[in-house]
């Protein structure tokens, strides 16, 4: 409650940006609807050109007091957190006092992503009376009803690489490993860890077998926290996915960030790349 | 029964030959023993270089007929599988007719590694009366019991990460998705699928978060046959291990193969790696 009744009095917009092109666009969908915002870039992890030409502060991951007086200086109300973080070595973060202390109540939880950035998320909100707000309804294009968004469907084939890759996924994410997994012909031809779903589809390229091409399956890990990381597709995923020899992407029904969804249909139907959202108990997708 | 009655009757070693340095290995030892040996090479998947001066045939997975016959041909009563068989698609398989046979009767079991290869094991010693028998028994070096190998030991968060990585390891192995993990203070860099453990450590040297570097595990897959796919760590995977920063590697204990043991450990020590068994139910190396 005492975040709802502070947003009146601080109603800027606070970015915590980490890496690639999703901060930016967010920016972007801010100007256009005329809302004020500023960005916390991080040393190492948010692209330069994110913050160029907006308020931003550059910063580490320890820093806790020197970004809450930022966003506060700043008159922020909501945030938002967008862009993957790699997680960094405790070295990097050199915590400050206040972050010390907040490692310090949130003990070994630290030592999981979804465990530390759940607990930030839960100790702004709680404790620092911001609103932390998901990506996706800043940026979403509306909620993802399972069923095909393009042009293109999977066979039979595909549905089972799919099938079997919504099981996989599960397992790993469940395990904090990672959220995307290529199959091709039953076979896993690659997991994701802390690479990245880009650098998972660039070596899957090498390693494709003979025959129908696989699939890329994406789903959040089952305990995360998704206003912390969503899983996210856009039209580099599509075109690593087609580089790759594959037949197409399924991703989560609900909980899955499409950046520019009209345009990233669009290239998977160029691509001739089927683009289907799964429940992920239920992976048939609907048709 | 059938097996052991007919050995002396064909005492040869038939080795079924699969990538890499190992069927060579296995060649030499035989020679050293002075024991009669053939061995069978798989287009797109042995290494020419393997079958130099050896009886071989050079063939294709699926040629079934023509593997047995030569077999017989050349008196062979005890096979062993030697190096990894990368899954073909079905394409490439091409059964002539008895592989179409044997594929029909084990149906949607050929869909997975293990089960696969699990039923030609089975079949090749129920009914075509060959004994098949571990890589290990014949290349081994005696049972690898838990505890360090080398001079350099695991500290509480290499011991740490170890535990980890036996618990992904085991996980991705009960999803048939691969043997071999690195974790790196608590964080999984990295899963083996298809692209197998060389190429897992390759990409793990560029994504090595700063501070205590990490660990490979490498097991069995829980439910597979042991002489068809057994673990295997040689000096290239230290090589590897040293090269991506990590500083130990751990092996299933009474599961793995170490391939020139006494050069292994020696490497390991070398470079100032741990090189630990493991009991995968029980991952603290005993000291």
């Amino acid at each position: 409650m005492a975040a709802a009744d502070a947003a009146p009095a601080r109603p800027g917009l606070g970015i915590i940006a980490g890496a690639g092109p999703v901060p930016r666009r967010l920016i972007q969908a801010c100007r256009d609807a005329g809302r004020p915002l500023c960005v916390v870039a991080f040393e190492g992890q948010t692209d330069p050109e994110t913050v160029e030409d907006v308020p931003h502060l550059w910063t580490r991951l320890g820093a806790a007091g020197e970004i809450l007086d930022f966003l506060r200086a700043q008159q922020v109300g909501e945030l938002v957190l967008a862009g993957p973080i790699k997680r960094p070595s405790l070295s990097e973060v050199r915590p400050d006092w206040r972050a010390a202390r907040f490692f310090a109540r949130i003990g070994k939880r630290a030592f999981s992503d979804d465990g530390l950035l759940g607990s930030i998320v839960r100790a702004l909100e709680e404790e620092e009376g911001f609103r932390v707000v998901g990506l996706d309804q800043l940026l979403g294009g509306g909620p993802l009803r399972p069923g095909p968004l393009g042009r293109h469907r999977p066979d039979a084939l595909a549905q089972a690489d799919i099938r079997r890759g919504v099981e996989v996924a599960r397992a790993v994410g469940r395990l904090d490993i990672g959220q995307a997994v290529v199959v091709q012909q039953g076979t896993v031809l690659g997991v994701e860890a802390i690479e990245g779903t880009d650098a998972l589809l660039a070596r899957c390229a090498g390693l494709a077998l003979s025959g129908p091409g696989g699939v890329l399956v994406k789903l959040s890990k089952p305990q995360q926290e998704r206003r912390v990381d969503l899983p996210t597709v856009g039209r580099d995923t599509v075109a690593g996915a087609a580089s790759a020899g594959l037949r197409g992407l399924a991703v989560e029904a609900r909980g899955t960030l499409i950046v520019d969804r009209a345009e990233t249909v669009a290239a998977a139907d160029a691509a001739g790349l089927f683009l289907v959202a799964v429940d992920s108990g239920d992976p048939d997708p609907a048709p």
